[in-house]
């Protein structure tokens, strides 16, 4: 069985863990992760999503922060700080800066991020073939009202979110060069090929949404032969994690499972879903999508999977 | 007064400190340092000597190892290796890694080195003005019978230093880059400028010898009107530390105060020194070369101060 799945970070990576737990290894796991968050700084290149999906199912993450590494230490950070080196408000970890290094170091000689994650891959055997939407830098950046001039600027997403925590007068999100990306290799060919598609429950803005910001990905989604299912990442009105809400008012969608569910839409009409689960507490009026009702919360690996035996049930597709 | 030292690393760095003891704030000491150890590793340029002064004087070496940072960790390296990276013998600490990432990228924006060092320098305030020979790259290599398939061929001298402890069939030394380098902005005004030239005890073929590798360094030395009184790294026939004797084997110099002091050679003849300094326990006749014996352990800054005083007294300054 093939099984393809559009991730973002904490929320995605936990979730692929469930879809892993569930499966056998003669089944496929793809899954296509957001790039949305990559960043430069310091001149390495960081792709947060990536890591927290590589680490977590390399069993390298730390359990309790849900992103970077077990055991991390911040001497590099302090000594940066120390310099007086900007930004200093990005939580780069020792350990986590080895990847980076190597990465860059890819980079720059012109291996495309694709072929970097799977070199990077070949140590954490995350049993999932982890694929960036695209090689392209496609960023997401978020326009503020400035705080200390009150002026409007565009700020890369991390300083949004990492820096301000998403407390400053914000207006819109832009998904900067995604018009120009391309899907990576493999990317197209993951959706086309899937016997179920599923959209992890991760924030429908900045995360699946910088996702389907990439050219090429909304049209896959809709014309391909697998069934596509969404999970919803807020409950009872609220998000399970990170920032949803914030992000979603900016769009100006609510904080429901239902609004986010109809944010996305039915692939009937002009979107992208055939079914979409929600909270056992809650319900979804989605017009031409297959809506159920199961426990969302992925507190254990057996909760979680299943969550994805239920979403996988929804596609069609029973394990 | 003015004051030029050409330095290496450990050694160099602590002999600065006895020269900064001695002089007052009104006196310029320029330290002219060695970059022949310098290497791009994992995309970082590292630059040991330079660093290993910077912390020295700035009061963050670690006081045991005589190089890198006190309280350091190592935890990007032994990532690095978990990945299979290459190379994996380098002892790259986590607090140093941030000096070589704003290093590597004010290099990669367009900053010459000598301009990267003086950002470095602002934060660690090292009391002595430090400048890298030259910006331009003039590495030391090291032509080597290679143990795995006895075949010879050039490696970086970190390699040479670090990995193989010189402990290879060696032939030559190679500064790669040299012949086209030329010395880094000031370098060439602070040795026509000096009321007092010093070669610090360091490395007399890698560090010192690196150094006049360089276009332009020994001429200025030969034609400056300050004298030129060097400080022999050999007691006793024994390195102080460092593996001198190795490099000296290599081009066939003897491992003594008197033989280093003739490889260096005297102004008079086509040779860069007027004067020598040796250990008490020492003696060497080096031609047209004014040479003194005094105690030349660098035990502690106090020792090291008279040490400094003794070589400006050589070179007719007294302080």
């Amino acid at each position: 069985m093939r099984v393809t799945v559009l991730v973002g970070g904490v929320g995605g990576a936990r979730f692929l863990q469930g879809v892993r737990s569930l499966l056998t290894e003669s089944d496929e796991i793809t899954a296509i992760v957001n790039v949305g968050d990559d960043v430069w700084m310091h001149g390495l290149r960081i792709c947060p999503d990536l890591d927290t999906c590589m680490y977590t199912l390399g069993g390298g993450i730390d359990p309790e922060r849900g992103w970077g590494h077990v055991g991390e230490t911040w001497n590099a950070k302090e000594e940066l700080a120390a310099y007086g080196a900007k930004p200093d408000w990005f939580g780069l970890g020792d350990r986590d800066i080895a990847t980076h290094l190597i990465r860059s170091q890819m980079l720059r000689t012109g291996y495309p991020l694709s072929a970097v994650t799977e070199a990077l891959c070949n140590r954490w055997q995350p049993g999932v073939r982890l694929i960036p939407v695209t090689d392209d830098r496609s960023e997401t950046h978020v326009v503020i009202t400035d705080p200390t001039d009150d002026e409007q600027r565009a700020i890369h997403f991390q300083e949004w979110w990492v820096r301000y925590r998403a407390q400053v007068p914000t207006h819109s999100f832009a998904h900067v060069g995604a018009d120009k990306a391309t899907p990576a290799p493999g990317v197209l060919e993951a959706l086309e090929n899937a016997d179920a598609v599923l959209l992890a429950p991760s924030n429908p803005v900045v995360s699946v949404g910088a996702i389907l910001a990439v050219p090429g990905i909304r049209g896959a989604l809709r014309t391909g032969r697998a069934k596509v299912v969404g999970l919803s990442p807020v409950i009872d009105g609220k998000p399970l994690r990170g920032m949803a809400d914030e992000c979603l008012e900016v769009i100006g969608v609510q904080t429901s499972a239902e609004a986010i569910g109809r944010y996305y839409g039915s692939r009937s009409e002009t979107g992208i879903l055939d079914g979409w689960l929600v909270h056992e507490t809650d319900t979804a009026d989605v017009p031409g999508v297959a809506v159920e009702s199961v426990p969302l919360l992925m507190t254990d690996p057996e909760t979680t999977a299943e969550m994805a035996r239920a979403a996988l049930r929804l596609a069609g597709v029973s394990v």
